[in-house]
């Protein structure tokens, strides 16, 4: 078999405070980019919105939210320098941010960009965790459903540099719906940026259960659907409050092959052979030879949980 | 939140040998069944294919493989003493066997049974591994797509002694379909049984993944749709033919409780708490308030891998 590899950069970002400057911010990417290179990389994973704190914790008018934390447009002045470096190295990226989008409302976005610096594809946010009310007795908020609307498209895979790539966000990780939209699609690695607060603050959820769920559930993921899977977390403590970390690479046989190893700016690598999953394609998920959609119908028409069909 | 268990034991269910008489096998079952309930078992979970070896590793006529492999009907002669006792002991079971159906087709089924000893449901296994052409380079065979049909219905939950039972077979536990459709419908406690070949016939897998493809599907499953799940091996060295063990009882929090040890009979027990899953169904899989089927349409709409939607 003809051997076809992507080199895979993680980088994990460290905490990004309400107070920090966007230069700042972006000459931490930039090092982390130059030093995916310096690994060998042809594409870098960043987080979700990674240009500024995760700022879904606070409670603020949509305007205010807009203004601090939205890009009106992508790329745009203040991100230029970084789609600059990566055009220079010739390496490829995935970066979450805010999108502003006056015609179809602000989304949870994220983008993928060639080796040229051309952006191939835009991805906004299915799966939005959270609430949208004020919750005064909590020890921070989760308001992605105040400050966004749900992504009005699907999950989709794109020819990036000659590799089928899809993407999704955060909370999407642990949906098998996700995944199989883009399995569907040929994906041969799946790019994720997430936001992960350490603390559940819908009820005394134990706290290394985090943990433990993002990591099965991407193992399971990757090898459901014979994909590699990068990524990456914005993590540590933002103004006090902790992010879970854990920033991995997955192969197509459900293993972890890199994880980062602390919660701060951290560049993670793989150099990925692309046909590590052809087996399970072609043998015990061979779609077209084993899946039964005749049996999946509840899947899609049911939102929620109803009646036994027993 | 009041209190409601369900005592859960997984009976393993070491080599059973194409020499082994009926007889044998089912005293061993009767024993599994007799340490369960000195456990406080209220619901035991044996193996998928329990009553005989896992005969479609032999190639045969299928007239053949019938008159010597598969049950008439059920309960019948050779298995009543298995109902009897359970009535007895007032214990619940899952049972996986060959079933003829000469009006439907030959299946792989499973059924459940409640503590007064009567079939609460039946399923038939929808996703069958394996080929149907005798592989004479292969060092066995797997035909289940030879001697039985694809399942005629779709994966569905009963009420067995007052808990929202599913259950499905072996192969099943690898394809997220299996268990949403369930958690559409409310499952709480989700049976399995099977028998996995530590060789991979198809290409030379490393045998260590076979175990860890199991554990990382039965965990991410039970997390992403908050059921209990109880899995059943029949395992060890059946004539020469390898089969992993690794039985275990996994929470809806992702967690394996319990997990057996041996690759012979074996019985593990916890004693679950049917509301560990509640958080979860309240709040990160709320889903009526989180899935988006819009989104999913793809799932059912194709079989195998086709274009991509970019």
């Amino acid at each position: 078999m003809s051997q076809r590899r992507l080199g895979v950069a993680v980088a994990q970002v460290g905490a990004v405070h309400v107070s920090d400057s966007r230069q700042r911010t972006l000459d931490r990417l930039i090092a982390l980019l130059q030093e995916a290179k310096s690994r060998g990389a042809d594409f870098v994973v960043f987080p979700e919105l990674t240009l500024a704190t995760f700022f879904p914790r606070y409670w603020m008018s949509q305007q205010e939210a807009e203004e601090r934390y939205f890009e009106h447009s992508m790329p745009n002045p203040n991100v230029q320098a970084l789609f600059d470096e990566a055009r220079r190295l010739e390496v490829g990226f995935y970066l979450g941010y805010a999108e502003l989008c006056p015609k179809e409302g602000p989304f949870n976005t994220s983008i993928l960009v060639n080796k040229k610096g051309q952006i191939i594809g835009k991805y906004r946010k299915v799966h939005l965790p959270g609430h949208s009310d004020h919750k005064l007795d909590a020890p921070f908020q989760h308001l992605e459903k105040k400050y966004f609307q749900v992504g009005n498209d699907t999950f989709k895979v794109w020819g990036v540099d000659e590799v089928q790539m899809g993407m999704c966000l955060c909370n999407d990780r642990r949906w098998p719906e996700t995944w199989r939209v883009m399995g569907l699609q040929g994906a041969e690695f799946v790019a994720l940026g997430y936001n992960t607060p350490s603390i559940n603050i819908h009820w005394p959820e134990p706290v290394h259960l985090r943990m433990h769920h993002h990591l099965i559930t991407l193992q399971a993921s990757a090898y459901q659907n014979a994909v590699w899977i990068g990524a990456a977390a914005k993590c540590g403590v933002e103004d006090g409050h902790h992010m879970i970390g854990g920033s991995v690479i997955v192969a197509p046989t459900g293993e972890i092959v890199a994880q980062a190893s602390t919660e701060e700016d951290e560049l993670i690598y793989f150099n990925a052979d692309l046909n590590l999953g052809q087996p399970f394609r072609d043998h015990v998920f061979n779609f077209a030879k084993h899946r039964r959609p005749e049996h999946y119908q509840l899947i899609v028409e049911r939102t929620g949980v109803g009646a036994s069909l027993a």
